[in-house]
């Protein structure tokens, strides 16, 4: 035996294409447009070299502090990634066993499906485009799911690629009779009207993980970051089978500094929000299906009497414009776009002026 | 069920200490004690914040093609980590059954029990202190390791704690008759008088990888990034069950900075040499047994007449130099000490004479 079976057999995940060129228009993996704040240019700029020599705070104690009190809780509640990518990994490791499965929406964030081909365990979906998640479908689904072998369930909130939004109570509902772990990742969550952490913040939450990254409304892909806040003996756990130091000491500091730039987050995020009413209604206005967002992109559906998405997906790509597509019954006649800068928008409505 | 059972028994990986205060002499961890190259300074300072804010290079491509280059191969033998830490998580996942087995030395880098923990699988000890590693015991026990269900052997070299470095050739005769995947893990390779890297690069190998860090020699263990050579299809099955961003863009472009300055490299470990050999010499001086090292630590044993090994890293300690102690049968009557500067190595031995 040389490379485990499961292995074998395993498809990569596939990442958005992140093409070469700086010269396209780039809306195909929910970046923020806007670069981080200028605090985390600084941290940069004036890096301790000592502290680049030196193993970095293996419980990244600066930072998860702050997440602890901007999120109205303390430090054991806290647990800090490599990217939430990284927490997702550590979680199918320490709460699901070998012979139970990965439960999460079905569109969701398509990783979660390779992340239970890695962990070797079945993966479950629930769910479906439009159907909002307080529908009596779903609950059902769902209801089916706590009573199989799921025992971790990912609730993508808003979800992925819909930019649905699922209220905190119906959440909570599930959560109270799901018998494992539910994590709410809220990757969107800053661009929602809501969110769950109160849920997870709970004195009496035993099983919901509100997770949350530095990828989206603070502009910080680039470095890896995410985190999650739940019950102390979750964290507990998801610390024991992490890598002794799993986050970078560069990463540390600039994303703490992002977290204490509060002016600078809300400004990004308005200037999002607004650049996305703008173009969902200009969207609609030519006819598109668009699912009314919470995130920082939308799912929408070209005119019946236009091409399909792949097509104009193709389309773009060619004229320098890169969106998303995912094939497959529930999501192949739509596109998911990123909001970029107004600047971009406008290009990409550009692009689809043009007559092929 | 909520967290599973192997992770609820399970102790997390202690690492060495990382003491707040700068004031003290940090012997303990094998850092290095120069700065790493200034050209990671310079690429800190001018750091394109556009980077931060995309994704980055999910293949870490201009890092792998210049790894590729200095080792004479190709990237498709190159794989990167979030620190060797996680190329050794990885390889658990893509090289074990959930019924087979992790061996390594014993005593060895503390962390296997722990990663075949995480992993829940068994681990396997082979070796001895003080024994070579060409010597009869220690292949005696390899050969019964490899009969049995380990399917994945790490092998440091040279070795932590002991600094024992085992000659190429006998890593190579235990390769081919072992039939699942050896990783040679070179942390210290480049502060000894050999390595193994021709055995990974040679195009009949079918299953050694040779694992690297930035950690030591480069000087950049705050950064968190390792890689790993070997054949194409053990480094494509790293590559399927990674996650997508598993190094960030500047961990990446600090990195390739560090190491195309060669000319610095160089001078840093000539350093060290200097200052092991001396420290070494007076060590023995004192009438230590010290394990001829062949990386940037030495495992000494004090003078019968002296103080316990575990009382002596207890007097250090309240004298603010900090050393290792590793408890046990196999390790405990002896201290690893990090090769420091020269200053860092006179306050130790002051610290040792001063009468308690």
């Amino acid at each position: 035996m040389r490379i485990a079976e499961s292995v074998k057999s395993l498809t990569a995940y596939v990442p958005g294409e992140q093409p070469k060129s700086g010269r396209v228009v780039k809306l195909n993996t929910n970046e923020n447009p806007y670069p981080p704040s200028p605090k985390c240019a600084a941290v940069l700029k004036s890096f301790d070299l000592d502290r680049l020599r030196r193993y970095p705070d293996p419980n990244f104690s600066e930072l998860a502090a702050e997440i602890a009190r901007i999120n109205s809780t303390t430090p054991e509640h806290v647990f800090v990634g490599n990217g939430s990518d990284e927490i997702l990994a550590l979680s199918a490791r320490a709460f699901v066993e070998n012979n139970e499965s990965i439960g999460s929406l079905d569109p969701s964030y398509s990783l979660y499906k390779t992340l239970a081909a890695i962990r070797d365990v079945k993966w479950l979906g629930a769910g479906g485009i439009e159907k909002k998640a307080g529908g009596g479908e779903l609950q059902k689904r769902l209801a089916q799911l706590a009573a199989s072998n799921v025992s971790l369930f990912l609730w993508t909130n808003p979800n992925a690629p819909t930019g649905e939004f699922a209220e905190p109570a119906s959440i909570s509902a599930f959560a109270k009779k799901f018998p494992g772990v539910v994590i709410v990742d809220e990757a969107y969550a800053d661009f929602a009207r809501g969110n769950c952490m109160s849920l997870a913040t709970a004195p009496r939450n035993k099983n919901v993980i509100v997770m949350r990254t530095f990828s989206k409304s603070y502009s910080l892909a680039g470095l890896r970051v995410g985190y999650c806040v739940g019950p102390k003996d979750l964290v507990a756990a998801l610390y024991k089978v992490k890598d002794s130091y799993n986050v970078d000491a560069v990463a540390q500091a600039v994303a703490l500094a992002a977290l204490k730039d509060r002016a600078y987050h809300r400004r990004t995020i308005a200037k999002v929000l607004k650049t996305r009413k703008a173009f969902s209604k200009e969207l609609a206005r030519r006819g598109w299906n668009v699912i009314p967002s919470e995130s920082n992109f939308v799912f929408a559906k070209p005119p019946g009497i236009s091409a399909s998405a792949k097509t104009i997906f193709g389309r773009l790509k060619s004229r320098g414009v890169f969106v998303r597509y995912f094939p497959g019954p529930l999501t192949g006649d739509r596109l998911r776009i990123t909001i970029g800068t107004d600047e971009q928008m406008k290009a990409l409505l550009a692009a689809l002026d043009i007559q092929s």
